[in-house]
């Protein structure tokens, strides 16, 4: 073994921690409201919340879709099995750091021609996502593809080192954020992890 | 909106943030290291990984397995379309927290009798995953199933009030700590960001 | 181009149509009205109908899933994203050919347990899910596994020359049974084409 | 249970079967045996084939995907977590009944910028998608979107009753037809069914 790789692996992960701590500072308190506000209403008026997000910003949504299941929400993946048409009223939560993943914003558009609210998680609040979404939550982080504007980024946050590749960092904060976010709900809901877990899948599948 | 939901929401990712920061403290170096040296050793004899979990950390293990094929590692999904058979010599990743999804550890079963190695990613290191497994990665978290171990956990760990409920903790604590592994694993093997950029999908898809 | 492998192409989808043609023989009328019959109670009860199948079985059972839920039934697909617990008065289809596939056979025995009650599509009556089962259907086909009965099978249909590898037969019978099962729950629910087309997904990700 | 309604099931079943025997005949021979030299090509260059397409189609696309792998194809599917770039050279197979499904048409003109062939199974030659490929492949069907053109293509195969809803009869016949593309490319690459069967997955997850 390289000396000392497995040493980096665990700083790189405390840093990832860090950043994720620290990501607070630099995000905006009015969007998470007005988000959990849209949730909410959604949640109150039986519609739908449809999550969209290809690559590891796909994976980010369906752990956050798993958890407004337990929530009591009625949530689903676009392309999924079971997936009901998008309505007039229905909330699509977008998910790309880049905001310019090419299909997530066909797939953003083609919601909004059907009457569905779009709320974009992007870093780049003026890219093609952010301007499609009715609104926008900041998540700070990289991208793979804007080098320049994530030094600006990171020096904000005060992380001069390279510690996670290509998308890594907004992956795991907008994860960490949108857990946060269920805490909200929890409290918003009146839910407790009790009734959430009644909730829980009881057959499990890899 | 009940006022401070969205506080708490950014509380509770901050208060993420700082358990993941924190995890190191409990984690076992000699433990990452030989998982590393596993991987680089499938890695180097050109054999498959293969990645098994469920529920949201199986989404996990998705999200690690995509960065193993930036990397260059032969890595699959069990239970996706393309996914060949388990030979001797492949290593299967297994992640639960609780270390006894009924599947999980079934699959684990099978993939040993048939010649892989098995690491275990879980909180539960003398859980049924755990003992299946040829190696184990400690990883801290609450079970949605063991609320005592948890109060361990927590209490060493300085954490002291139910921030995010289920498995959460555990989950964001496994994706941060396997990019971490990412992260060692290109300075390992020599690996820069921009080779990594280059095996990146280019049709991504929601 | 080997001279004929295009024509062995078209002559083997020709022959997989004619066996899907002569199935019906083969195949137990009372089987299938009690089938239709428990689908019916499920819809009419407001209770879920879960799908398991693995491999190509598995996506035969998702094609089935999608029309169900056309329909209007309450569906989900053990695994996926999305996917509620198994509760008491619940239907679960477990699709396999040798009724032998390790862990569909133990999902189907956890979903029982669970209180629900399971439906075989099998081409082995007598295979560890045919015997877990509350009921079986009968579907002909060759299995991978079990080329000796396949014999008597395929002596029965008058089908000589091996035209479709494996578990083909199989797959594409049971598709064509479950889309026939649609059409027969058209007629009993009182549902025309273009309801279940209202149901239809209008945003379709590749 | 209605009286009949499990008769209406197994008799939709058999018509579908016919429907699939009877295709043949309106199907192209040429553009059968140039699909076929195409994926012969992909294989003997050690290209890699990527399959694309929505809802049902999609289900069918994985169930192709499958058998490719058997027969020792680099194969992946589009939207799972394991797939690698699109390449110059790489083959995309792309089904859509109607040919406009709006993001597999998106998908393959991307594919095609970068450098893929497109082959498109569809309904419709004139489609959307049709245009967008290099070559195409006629499989019959009604289409959900078009039902005109149905009327004409059911009175060349004689079948009068409407007895599959929706996109049914394509999806199954696209299903039987790929099926004898397998037993058609054993024969032309000389794999027996015992070398896919040493292909085949062994931890197969439902």
């Amino acid at each position: 073994m390289g000396e000392g790789a497995e040493i980096k692996a665990l700083k790189a992960m405390e840093e990832i921690g860090k950043y994720i701590a620290s990501a607070r500072k630099v995000m905006d308190l009015k969007q998470v409201s007005e988000m959990m506000e849209m949730l909410v209403s959604t949640y109150q008026n039986s519609k739908k919340v449809l999550i969209v997000g290809a690559g590891r910003s796909g994976l980010v949504g369906k752990a956050f879709a798993m958890r407004l299941m337990h929530l009591g929400f009625k949530v689903y993946v676009l392309g999924e099995t079971i997936t009901p048409r998008v309505e007039e009223g229905d909330l699509v939560i977008a998910i790309s750091g880049s905001g310019s993943t090419e299909l997530v914003v066909a797939t953003a558009r083609i919601a909004k021609r059907l009457g569905a609210k779009i709320i974009a998680i992007t870093s780049f609040p003026n890219s093609p996502l952010g301007k499609v979404a009715d609104h926008v939550i900041y998540v700070p982080g990289r991208s793979k593809i804007s080098k320049e504007k994530d030094y600006v980024i990171r020096q904000i946050l005060g992380l001069h080192e390279p510690l996670a590749p290509l998308g890594t960092l907004f992956e795991d904060t907008a994860m960490a954020f949108l857990d946060g976010v269920v805490t909200g709900l929890m409290e918003r809901l009146g839910k407790s992890e009790d009734e959430m877990l009644k909730m829980h899948a009881n057959v499990e599948l890899p």
